[in-house]
């Protein structure tokens, strides 16, 4: 279903076909092996049984503030690390503070989707990975996950010095359970333990895996380090950055480098200091690596608590019982974020920022006011997810310009098109449910086209209320454009194969970028026909303008959106020539990119476009150039 | 996004306007107030810890069979209890015996829902709440629940003798916690408690809510019956069936009549024999009334273990913390039913029936096969969940004529389009998510068309996999037609107004009675263009034909389709004539509703339609009869 209120042409039902002139990492799982703990009393679901009262360990005191440190480079593991909070948040009952350790592209991601999801009780801070980068750069390593998985061992350097305790994940876990059982581990610490582990579910630090095998030194079968309860200030007094660096410098005597990051430098530690770990209950790190045997673990529990996806296969591992542990990561997956905009029982909390007043705002409002819909939709504050998939910026050059453009689940199909037509840069709003942004990743994952592109940038904008926020899914788009210039289209038109070359030799020919107080008008045309060859050129174009094939953009219902770019003139013109604004003009635009915002109180359909003009005209940014005559564009559908 | 394959005619972007000439061819709140709990030692979430040894009561033994009985009866509350067991089975470790008091209608979308759920360790007995009528139709009640809320009482005597525990939920209540944790609080019951409850939270039991209320008698304010722990052993040993009944009869002689049903009654019993009684914690039941006062026992709580949205608002309950307790209702409501078709953990039981040649089946399949996503589709069992909606049949007539057609969501707005040209049965199969399927109830609820239809039967089948399962879908809705004809359509097709009238009287006058083994063809049209007025007669069609702007169905991609209903010969026809079946024919046709079924093997698009026509002739079923000329359909989008 559609949100109501969006434009009925955009429906899935009318098809408007439409004609535009000139106008590190990733994967953070580990690839590591799994062996049976059976009888170890290291692990076992026996040990999840700490007294001898009940099954669960003492929770920590009711509101007490938990901490998370976490690891977090690139576009893919800011979306895994996402689906590890909503499954972290869908079971705490604590307030959490989040301590992540990310590079500009998942810092730009993360802060922009924890400012919009508002949720109580969850403080967040970000640490630069890249300024840690020479603390770790000195180690060689094989992992994939390059220097970013080794920074967990400098976080006790990093992390600010009064905080004492913190559980530190990688981005591959999915919990099932509270994770204050988890933080309430640390109360069975002896007094000089500092750091708990599960026992590593494989025989890799046995080192028979196979021939000529030679892991890096560990206690037994070793301890796995996707999920780890650090007590910080034990390691500070310790000397725990002089300590693993000496075991560090020392095994690469020996040693090429590290097989599995940070995992081998803590083991080679711990065997050292064997007295400085604190053995978890294997339930708290169930290993799904291609040959676990994490089934004498998990098959002895009546619970599961969390899953580490540490094979290279993630989802697709082979396992008895992996459909299980699949439908526990696909729940959080797929699983509407939006409600965990939810405030703790009994915990007072600072609200996150601008929600107390949104609240108030919202109060406010009079339900039978018969606007009350639209004043809902636009109090809503969308959460939104920037680069949602891998993105490479093209190099900066100064006419380049991005097209600009907001779309839902039924327009999926216009992509595909619109990146035959458009070789250039795009910056997409798409506005979607969880479960639908997982579609829309297949999807695209699916086509060769578009997975052919790293300069389409996705923005998913997620939805909440009845009315399409258009305005708002522009402006997130737009503030994403990177390119001096922007082509603020719609998700219906396609532009013509040589329009993005035409711009960019027109931005440079016309000095728009001394004369930056004007915007390009593209003509726009339709057509009314479901099947419908795009004409390669003006001539063409004007063709089927003659025979009724094509008509000026909204030619029926709404002549005055395009009258002033003036089609008759438009027709004969051989260069570009300058348009005045009139009262409902609605034309599709290039501006420079720090152009006028949309006003976001547009929702549904209306009058959205044309007050934006307006603005462009007040600020005096709409000297109008129609687009010079022999460029041509047109839609096609197939 | 569609699922893959489904025919591109049928994708959003491609808007098929289609033309069929006639021929031939088919809430479970209570009102209740609340009342603070502040300091009463009936309730309060210390309560809730029952030892000193930590918050949580001992669970039952790992793998223990607990027993929940729910009464049910009609559409909304089938919807209801759907979303009630999807929490219980997401928090759920234990094997579940499911005991549902259901009448015909709940029992036949459960029944289907939970065949084609498959969900393991769930076992589902079905009582025939019909038949439990007499033992309480005595009883004068008030409440809207009529007769089946009090159908509570009878539950000692209607399970079966062997059973002696179990818990009775409500329709309206949301789990938010491990029903084990519930389960275990039968081992607080002292030798003589038999009924376990949570305090009312409200003063209705006082009786000074105002004046001259007369609530039943009852201890204090009385208990809550939404969530019920019944000891039936104790319940049978101490003649329960007389107790209630005297109680109730005395109070009858001077109250007119029971005001909340059952909990009238409970509550009358509890007061005259208060050792039956076991107080349970108030977080196992907070009762979300108008003017709930359950905040004192929530706030102090940790947790959440069970909401009850025992206010006629229902979600729309004003409460300050309403949001958290509808998130939760919400997470369960859009949840992806599917998920939970998982084993327990280290609790062996039998697979549900079918479950284990499919597993195998599917296991068997080589993922190399460039045919291995049809093979799994195939083999894929969709959760069904028929007549999602309230439906009344229509009164049975001879030759009533049921449109038979299936859809996803990109089609919802062809609904009233349809409404408005069929104005007889119809029963639809719709391919949704869980989460889709509620913005089909509010797509439903908000369109005057659809809502004010009862004769229009929704079957929601859910979506699994990647391919369009179109004859699965057809075969739901085909299954659930009630009158003895159908009318085997696509979505995309809309009949001529007078078509329904049109096929009744044909098959009456044509004697289809008694010649059974004849379908009636309905012949079809199409136009390319996306606005288009819908032809009222023959004589207008004929001239859209003439004109271009109408083609016969498909004449350009695959005329062979329909070559055979011989449109020449049907320009000119003033009645009904005999065709034979060719290679290839597959016309839009009426049959009687026990034609063979469609072969469910065919998914994704392609060859599913003609196949089924091949079977109709092999079955000597296609005496086939294009439509009388004189009636006509023409499709409109408007």
């Amino acid at each position: 279903m559609l949100p109501r209120g969006r434009p009925r042409a955009l429906g899935a039902a009318a098809l408007l076909l439409l004609l535009l002139l000139l106008g590190f990492l990733l994967f953070d799982w580990r690839l590591r092996g799994a062996a049976a703990l059976d009888g170890d009393p290291l692990a076992g679901p026996r040990d999840s049984n700490p007294s001898d009262c009940g099954p669960q360990p003492l929770p920590p005191p009711k509101c007490e503030l938990l901490h998370v440190a976490i690891v977090c480079a690139g576009h893919n593991s800011s979306r895994d690390v996402i689906t590890l909070v909503k499954s972290m948040l869908f079971y705490r009952k604590n307030p959490l503070h989040l301590h992540l350790v990310t590079d500009a592209v998942a810092r730009n991601i993360l802060e922009t989707l924890f400012h919009t999801w508002m949720v109580p009780a969850v403080r967040v801070s970000f640490y630069d990975a890249d300024e840690l980068k020479p603390q770790v750069s000195w180690i060689p390593n094989k992992h994939y996950s390059g220097l970013y998985g080794l920074m967990k061992l400098v976080l006790p350097g990093t992390l600010p010095a009064e905080l004492a305790r913190v559980i530190v994940l990688d981005t591959d876990i999915t919990f099932a359970s509270d994770i204050a059982e988890l933080w309430a581990l640390f109360a069975h610490f002896s007094d000089t333990q500092a750091i708990g582990l599960v026992e590593n579910q494989s025989d890799w630090y046995l080192g028979n895996l196979w021939k000529n095998h030679r892991p890096w030194p560990a206690l037994g079968r070793g301890f796995n380090t996707g999920v780890i309860l650090l007590r910080l200030d034990r390691l500070r007094q310790a000397g725990w950055e002089q300590m693993w660096r000496l075991t560090a410098r020392r095994e690469l005597l020996t040693l090429p480098a590290t097989s599995l990051a940070d995992q081998d430098i803590f083991n080679a530690v711990i065997k050292e200091h064997p007295g400085l770990v604190r053995p978890l209950p294997c339930v708290w790190n169930v290993q799904l690596s291609d040959h676990t045997l994490a089934e004498r673990c998990y098959s002895e529990a009546s619970d599961l608590k969390v899953i580490h996806w540490n094979s290279p296969k993630k989802l697709r591992v082979k396992n008895k019982h992996v459909k299980l542990f699949r439908n526990f990561y696909l729940t959080f997956l797929e699983y509407d974020g939006n409600l965990l905009r939810r405030g703790l029982f009994g915990c007072p909390s600072q609200p996150p920022s601008g929600a107390e007043q949104l609240q108030q705002a919202l109060a406010q409002l009079d339900e039978e006011d018969p606007c009350f819909e639209f004043r809902q939709q636009q109090l809503t504050v969308h959460r939104v997810h920037v680069t949602f998939l891998p993105h490479e910026p093209p190099p900066s050059q100064p006419h380049d310009v991005t097209l600009v453009a907001q779309l839902s689940m039924d327009r999926l199909q216009m992509l595909e098109a619109l990146c035959r037509h458009w070789p250039g840069p795009m910056s997409l709003a798409l506005y979607l449910t969880d479960a639908e942004a997982q579609q829309f990743l297949r999807f695209v994952e699916a086509s060769p086209v578009l997975a052919a592109r790293q300069d389409v940038a996705y923005h998913v904008v997620y939805r909440e209320g009845p009315l399409y926020p258009v305005n708002q899914l522009r402006n997130v788009a737009l503030a994403q454009a990177l390119t001096p210039y922007v082509f603020l289209s719609d998700i219906d038109f396609l532009p013509a194969y040589s329009l993005y070359d035409y711009l960019r030799a027109s931005i440079e020919q016309l000095g728009l970028g001394s004369r930056r107080k004007a915007a390009l008008v593209v003509p726009a045309f339709e057509t009314l026909h479901y099947r419908f060859s795009f004409p390669p050129s003006k001539v063409e174009l004007l063709a089927l303008l003659d025979a009724g094939a094509l008509y000026t953009f909204r030619y029926h219902e709404w002549p005055r959106g395009h009258a002033p770019t003036d089609y008759a003139r438009w027709r004969e013109a051989q260069a570009p020539y300058g348009v005045q604004w009139v009262a409902n003009y609605e034309p599709y635009v290039v501006v420079p990119r720090d152009c006028p915002r949309y006003d976001p109180r547009f929702v549904g359909f209306g009058w959205n476009k044309v007050a934006h003009i307006v603005e462009l005209d007040a600020q005096e940014l709409a000297d109008l150039w129609p687009a010079h005559p022999h460029h041509l564009a047109a839609a096609h559908l197939d």
